[in-house]
């Protein structure tokens, strides 16, 4: 490969539109762009596989701005190679209301794979990107049809490499042998506090290679383009590494300030715009400028990129002859269709059926489903044993070579990674054609809230199987005890909190979390064992809240989720039996899902009238949204075994019923509001 | 030195009690410690500096168990050398309700330095106590008396190995040069899941030499005691780095399960029990044996101790004598003591003074304490220009030999490590006679709740200047603009949650954030600028909520907190103006704060009566708590200018004046009880 002046002026070009956009919003990240122009410029025009006709091609080539602020550079880059809707008002648009140009890449804007920005994430999906790639190969590929072989391609700063996330995620990566995937160092030596020198002095190749890396250097990032081409081809014949090419630029470069932290994230001022504009040859007083030849460079590329496309769409057809049923399955899994009756093979429990862990009744669902859904693809973060998310007879996703599985393997080994395993799962599940679930103890959710809020954001379907969920764990203590959990998930727009009571309330939890094309779900499960519900099916729990048990003119409601349902129950009933009160208990499995029912649904559950009182053993922060009383763990547990924490919290039908005594003796007289019954309403509180 | 018989008696004595005190409790983690005998053994008999009889020595020796699941090793050395309170029955009453042996080591216990378990925090919060030494003996050391020069020693596993916590955490270690920090890593190469080889197949010294550390291994942990001796003699002849000893050894030594995950966190069965003391020649049919030779073994270490606290003590009286202030001044620092008068160096405003963002007021604050409390120590994960965290002059925390600083600077350079750095700064707190806070965006401070948490459960003081607390950050986006973040930490016990809404509330953040010692915080701040409000002082919102502007007979209350406070006045004085409302504002910076005043002082300030709607940009759950209505967002912000997305959101008078009136009318006629008002009371619900 040769490159000439149009590759130059291509990328000054790029520059140039950089720091006109940033000028123009007077936000936003213009020195990361001018400093990657080069190599954004030779890999998208060079290696990138892509058709920007259908940016949702199953088999292209996918490509993740882990350094998410500078986003700028892949805007640019959609645009001139006319991305769908991506024209140059979209670019002057930069950072405005509503605009496809955020402040960070979000992945609503078509050619965008996935939501970047807080660091660490997108090298971290891109692991997952990559674990889908070879697990799509793995079920579909056969002899001659090479179906999916499409490479995934990040690139990331010095602040992803200060993460934890990416750390998990890139040790990870070796371990699994990724060689589908190529990562850019962009080694500009700048952050935002100034030179990395003041904070990052580790030998990040040295670290990338202990975690089984194969690690390349680009020394001149900014002109050495042939450099960063042969990177690339040396990298794609790696095949049982992943692969990190370290690109020495110069952020800002071109600018009067290149080199400095103050072009990281501050405007270039109009004169040093003017200056590098003359510098690159081009008219100074002229904003935006994309000149002929350079807009029929990429538009050849573009047409290039709709022709492997077609090729891809031949050997497709051939395929879909050959391997109906494959073939269709491919489809409908990239298309998010879920099988026909499906939903039929999850389990319904009678009252009569065993006590049982609500941990367990999760394992037996994943059992049922793990055959009919052939995209699941689970995992847990080393806690196997006590999340029961592995299935019978699955296989670990592994390289075949450690002899512990192989790419076609369904069980994936996180590791004591738990930020890591989310943005992984975020990953695959951008990737398509995968639903990812993951176990951990759901304290250890919280490790992850930085991935899981963005797989709310980015509207993808990622479960976590969130075991042990409250003080019930017992004896690991306070340390291992979520408190806060639930509100803080609650509190994130867009996901699911599930806390079933029992086996039916659990597969309408995975009925809705499975279901639910666009929202993540966290799964809370429970350590000990529990009943199965008299009241409790399927189709009441699937709207997130219902009547469990009614009563004539109740005295008061109890409302509880999860572990906390049955003691509930027992509580209605001494009340009825020793004090004669009517007492209703609803149970509550997922508040997102019972909020969306209709105000008429909802008031029907929990109406006006009588006293409502919730029940859970965690943070009642929150409670006051649907009960007028909340009942419990506001404090900190303690190390003990199950029934003595309980015990000690007074969580126990007798303390219940002399809770709900109190509240029936404190309210007496007075026909309460519902707490459904607001003037605000709906998430933007509008007036009703 | 050369081991005896007894030293492998003293061994095989801390593994059976480890087999028999798991065994009582039926729960808990032999292996590790079975494993890690030997190690303690050497450490504590032959290094560590420590005195039973006085664990809170200032110049004691740290030692911390990062893989805390093992804490019955600790426990068991506890016990052994007699520490205060620590009897056999302690160490029977392993993981039962109110013990001093939790199921994870919690620094309530004497002799446990801070709460492990959760994986990855133990060796960030050693990274962090070892920068408290170093900063202390740079402070305080004099020619000929070095008071402070006691080492960090830890005890980490491959699960802390694989948490990016640790990563984090372990790259700022490496950076800094910390040499004063000796960790093991215990290579017994046995996950939850099974062997490591499924998860973990990094080269784990090789990543640390790449973060800057020197590494030493030791073959046979099991039995080479002079291995391990040499190892630690070795370690602490380097001087310019931190240092890991890997030390491989058989997790559950003994057990015919040894090497086994089954040993990892099941109890040992009785019959395996009894064959390990037949094999360690102890009486099988005997629990709990301790022999007296043993004992006096670890007695006599314990004198030894007891005497090396003399000689410091001695020491530090004749320091007293030549620095009689520098002395006074370590002795107040160590027993939390503040300077008096500390709190009149507060800034204090008037509403004629300039607008101005809180997190600029923040940088005020920090600039009038940083000379009044040289227990302050600062930092950011990179964003030192915008959460303007660096004060007037001050010098970088920075090993010497970079030039960029040394170990007498106050401000640490996390790099962009949230987690790392608040672990870290739980390991500073934890030193003594430091005050830590650091910067990060709100959002961002979600990355690190794990270590947020453990803050909180350890009752220790370490502030979070959480900068761009909102939508209000505008054109980065909704990557970046927090929404459940608040809901998140307010639901967590023990946690101050500030956002103030002028300078007299900033300065009133810090009084309080300071002034508690016991109880971390976290400090919320705009990024836009906002008015100095009349009616506002440190007094009054040092309760945590007060009445801002009042008015007789109110219509409505509205509740605001921050930057939302000025446009709730705003919206009162439009109320009044266009309908002739008579409009209550209360400001409420800190829930925790306003939740612990008396009953009688929060129903003054929101009564019975009218409505109360509350206003923050933030999500509105856990806002019913204070509230009848709510008005917040419950969706995900957008990238755009500030005053563009707050109006789009009718975040400005208008949108409050609107719904307010709305509130007014759906109630009319309605006399509410105030949410204060409640049947159920504190955070145990007791029944009023």
């Amino acid at each position: 490969m040769t490159f000439s002046a149009i590759d130059i002026k291509s990328i000054n070009t790029i520059r140039c539109l950089a720091a006109d956009a940033v000028a123009k919003a007077q936000s936003g990240h213009p020195g990361a762009p001018m400093g990657l122009a080069p190599l954004a410029h030779v890999l998208f025009n060079h290696h990138l596989n892509f058709n920007p006709k259908n940016p949702d091609w199953y088999n292209r080539d996918r490509f993740i701005l882990s350094n998410g602020h500078a986003c700028m550079l892949q805007y640019i880059m959609l645009f001139l190679y006319g991305y769908e809707g991506m024209t140059l008002n979209d670019i002057k648009g930069f950072r405005q209301l509503h605009s496809k140009t955020p402040g960070h890449p979000e992945n609503q804007t078509p050619g965008i794979e996935v939501t970047t920005g807080p660091l660490g994430q997108g090298i971290s999906n891109a692991v997952g990107l990559a674990i889908g790639q070879q697990s799509i190969a793995a079920h579909f590929n056969k002899p001659g049809f090479e179906i999916s072989d499409n490479y995934t391609y990040c690139i990331f700063g010095d602040g992803c490499m200060m993460e934890g996330v990416a750390s998990e995620a890139m040790s990870v990566a070796g371990h699994l042998k990724l060689s589908n995937l190529i990562a850019f160092y962009d080694d500009n030596h700048i952050s935002i506090d100034g030179s990395t020198d003041m904070a990052l002095t580790e030998n990040v190749l040295a670290r990338l290679e202990a975690y089984g890396w194969h690690t390349i250097c680009v020394k001149d990032g900014n002109s050495d383009l042939e450099g960063i081409n042969n990177a690339i081809t040396e990298a794609k014949k790696i095949k049982d590494k992943p692969v990190c090419i370290k690109v020495t630029t110069t952020i800002g470069f071109g600018s009067v300030n290149e080199g400095k932290a103050s072009v990281h994230g501050s405007t270039l001022k109009d004169d040093d715009i003017f200056n590098v504009k003359k510098k690159f040859g081009f008219n100074s007083e002229q904003k935006f400028i994309v000149e002929d030849d350079v807009s029929n460079l990429y538009a050849q590329r573009a047409k290039e990129g709709a022709k492997v496309e077609e090729t891809w769409n031949s050997l497709f057809a051939s395929y879909k002859e050959k391997y109906p049923d494959l073939a269709a399955d491919y489809e409908r899994r990239f298309k998010r269709e879920l099988p026909s009756n499906w939903e039929e093979h999850l389990p319904v429990y009678n009252p009569s059926d065993d006590d049982n862990a609500t941990r367990k009744l999760s394992e037996a669902v994943l059992n049922k489903l793990f055959d009919v859904l052939p995209e699941l693809i689970g995992g847990s973060a080393d806690l196997t044993p006590s999340n029961n998310t592995r299935t019978k007879g699955v296989v670990d996703f592994q390289p075949p070579q450690t002899k512990l599985g192989d790419y076609s393997g369904r069980y994936i080994r996180y590791g004591v990674r738990e930020h890591g395993m989310s943005a992984i799962m975020n990953g695959i599940a951008s990737y398509g054609a995968l639903i990812p679930y993951g176990g951990t103890f759901l304290n250890f959710v919280s490790y992850a809230a930085g991935a899981v809020r963005l797989a709310a954001l980015s509207h993808i379907r990622v479960i976590w199987v969130a075991t042990h969920d409250s003080i019930g764990l017992g004896e690991d203590g306070p340390t291992h005890q979520p408190v806060e959990t639930l509100a803080h998930f609650r509190a994130l727009p867009n996901i699911m909190v599930w806390r079933p009571a029992d086996g039916n309330e659990v597969s309408a939890a995975y009925k809705m979390a499975i279901g639910s094309k666009f929202t993540p779900s966290i799964i809370a499960l429970s350590r000990q064992n529990l009943p199965q519900l008299e009241g409790s099916s399927i189709e009441k729990a699937s709207k997130g809240g219902y009547v469990l048990v009614d009563s004539k003119n109740p005295d008061i409601i109890l409302v509880a989720t999860g572990s906390e349902v049955y003691i509930a129950v027992d509580a209605a009933k001494k009340l009825k039996e020793e004090k004669g009160l009517s007492v209703r208990v609803v149970s509550l499995p997922d508040w997102h899902t019972f909020d969306i029912q209709s105000d008429e649904y909802r008031l029907s559950v929990l109406p006006d009238g009588p006293p409502i009182m919730s029940f859970e053993a965690l943070s009642t922060l929150g409670w006051e949204r649907h009960a007028h009383e909340q009942f419990g763990l506001d404090v900190f547990g303690a190390s003990a075994p199950f029934q003595d924490v309980y015990d000690f919290h007074h969580f126990n039908p007798e303390g219940v019923a002399e809770r709900a005594l109190a509240v029936v003796d404190f309210y007496k007289g007075t026909k309460l509001k519902s707490p459904m019954n607001r003037a605000l309403k709906g998430p933007f509180k509008d007036i009703s």
